[in-house]
């Protein structure tokens, strides 16, 4: 199967861009990033530091969940991974921080409106903030089974993950995803800076209302829609 | 008509102040540069991240809205900056950011009162925030109608745009200008700034009222009156 | 008795980290690091800027409070660092700085609850917040009281001082700990990280509740329990 | 009178120290040093960027307005630095900012109670807000009516400026002093953190009140008092 060099440069290069955009303390964090014709992610060692990570500590799991590269142990949430990826056709890359506004809006539980065109250029509807875990997915595999709470909140509400790349995990934090490993974190970004601005927006005027139907599908069509031309 | 070097790199280096000064993430945001005499202006190029943008990477345009100078397509908010440059005789360059703390009154959609004499220093009045586009205009030239309406805004409401060189799109965020491309990021960050004071001052004092009049009237005068004297 | 190096040396890189995390201003803050076998600890000398600052002027401090290596006068709180050793068996580090969001909560005179997992990695229930000194323990000897008032606060509530190694002293700032003194600097970064993710789900939503008691005990345990597997 | 370049050098110094902190946004703030001897203090040019300041470009004034030093104009806050000096006997320095917290609590209009030691260690009682400026003040000489302002402040309030040290200007901003001007910077740098942490502090409890008398004496006393012995 080879030593997959370049599906771990990838990951190994994503993972790196959550210290550099300030997205999580110390090992917090991690970035897979997933080879789709082979059936593997790349993933950060479990408890390592970013500045001690290199290429070749990156670990490569299969979609059954078994290391086929690497010394190191996966991320302790390679399994919730795993699940998106087995879930999620079509999503290269995924990312797990535990960035602050988002954070906190995980915490408080609640869906993130669309208050804005930073939000509508990258998301069509609100954010989803999953339920709770149950006490029985709690004592059952935890980390699997919130990769499930994660494929249910998007089944139940008929989210399209293609079109909304990020949940929080209600009284955890974010996770984030994209057509590749370097697209998960940039998503991660964006998630934290509007999360942090529909904070503000709701202290500055706690009756905002969210935007129109029309300017926001006017934001994600210019991006993404099959006319697609927008670029700053 | 030449290669329109200095206002490229005039606009390449009033780009640059973005990243600089922590207004924007990865690519949002862009700068224009003007040249009343002929009739064109330099902006930033659609799409194009700021460590990868030089002086040869601007596109110029003319008032009509050919490119009159580059390979690459202009920043997809060039229509608004064509509609500004067009109403507001004597203003030489502008800037849009997605600022976060400018962003965020942007999505509350409330003008920002003159709280304090950082505010009145650059700008005499509370800074308007539009109404949000209708229906019809967002399916028309969207960015143009965001141009036409900060120009409708201004015009309703008889404010001078060179006293007034910023405003807030309602869920979207700002736009600046100044005489030349460098004033405006000037604004952009004074903008940011005032708008951060202004939430803190409704969290510290939700009673807070505006400043009164006679102090407004000093502090723009001594640095914008006939007998300007102002330098701190 | 020797010279101490090794633990000077623990005690001078786990003081740099306080100004590169961020958690204090100038001469705000101290760590010290305790060798259990000797009796001692080595802590921060009193009023030196951490620039200035070297293994080499570092105090070493036993644990009836005489001065057994160094020149320098220990830093001021040493007495509330001397309490903490004498009562707390297993600890290693200790670190006091004035971090922005902890001191506020510590101003606030609150317990932090337990909103998410971030909390729950690192601390299985709420952090505690003591009560003001009073005139007559303030009127003693003031910093070795604060230490009592922190014991006093861990016995009365049954607290396991190795299973919460974060408290605010009301009024005044947090105290960490840890097995070793870098530990207990990690522990001043999360608990200052802790205290802003809190704010903000208060702001967000005023009536957040913590989080349910099979998810605190989940991530607490994968980390810290018997079977503990954890590493992001 | 020589060429003040000892003095020189310290506003210098002192004036670098704004940007550094963080107090300031381009050109604004400025910083004097006093020479009580001579009468004269160095004050920053007017309008001038801070990285392109030297210690020549510093410009000495007397106690009745005289430039006796260096070519450039002083900055336009110098009556508000000269009548400090004519009214405070004994400070060295002073320092005006616009930091962004403490010009909110002044836009709010409101002094910043002492909630925590922090604010203690500096100041042992709440930071005292003016009032606005009236019409005939403003219309007379504005810079030397709010060094007035300030005064009356104290004046009225029998606040000794030799223990507080720092002062909202209603509506405006910061002013500080010290006995030199290092310690005037650090001061505003003071300033700036205690009115983050009491924002913060009424956000989580808006019901928190001051510490009480015997703590905050205690604080003040172990750093200023007679037998002052406090250092972190």
């Amino acid at each position: 199967m080879g030593d997959f060099k370049t599906l771990r440069e990838q990951a190994f290069a994503a993972n790196m861009e959550i210290p550099r955009r300030g997205l999580a303390l110390y090992t917090w964090g991690n970035v897979s990033a997933f080879d789709n014709t082979a059936g593997v992610f790349a993933i950060k060692p479990s408890g390592v530091a970013y500045d001690a990570l290199t290429a070749d500590s990156m670990v490569v799991v299969d979609l059954d969940g078994n290391t086929v590269w690497g010394k190191l142990r996966p991320s302790s949430d390679t399994e919730t991974h795993r699940v998106l990826y087995r879930n999620f056709p079509g999503i290269g890359g995924i990312t797990h921080t535990h960035s602050t506004y988002a954070s906190a809006w995980a915490q408080a539980g609640q869906d993130v409106p669309v208050f804005g065109t930073t939000h509508a250029d990258h998301c069509c509807q609100a954010i989803p903030c999953t339920s709770l875990l149950s006490e029985i997915a709690v004592k059952g595999d935890y980390e699997r089974e919130t990769g499930n709470l994660i494929v249910k909140t998007f089944n139940t509400q008929k989210i399209n993950p293609l079109h909304v790349q990020m949940v929080l995990v209600a009284g955890h934090g974010p996770f984030t995803w994209g057509t590749d490993a370097i697209k998960s974190v940039y998503h991660a970004a964006v998630l934290e800076e509007v999360c942090t601005m529909a904070f503000l927006t709701l202290s500055i005027n706690p009756q905002t209302q969210p935007l129109p139907a029309h300017i926001i599908n006017k934001h994600w069509e210019r991006k993404h829609g099959a006319g697609a031309y927008y670029g700053q």
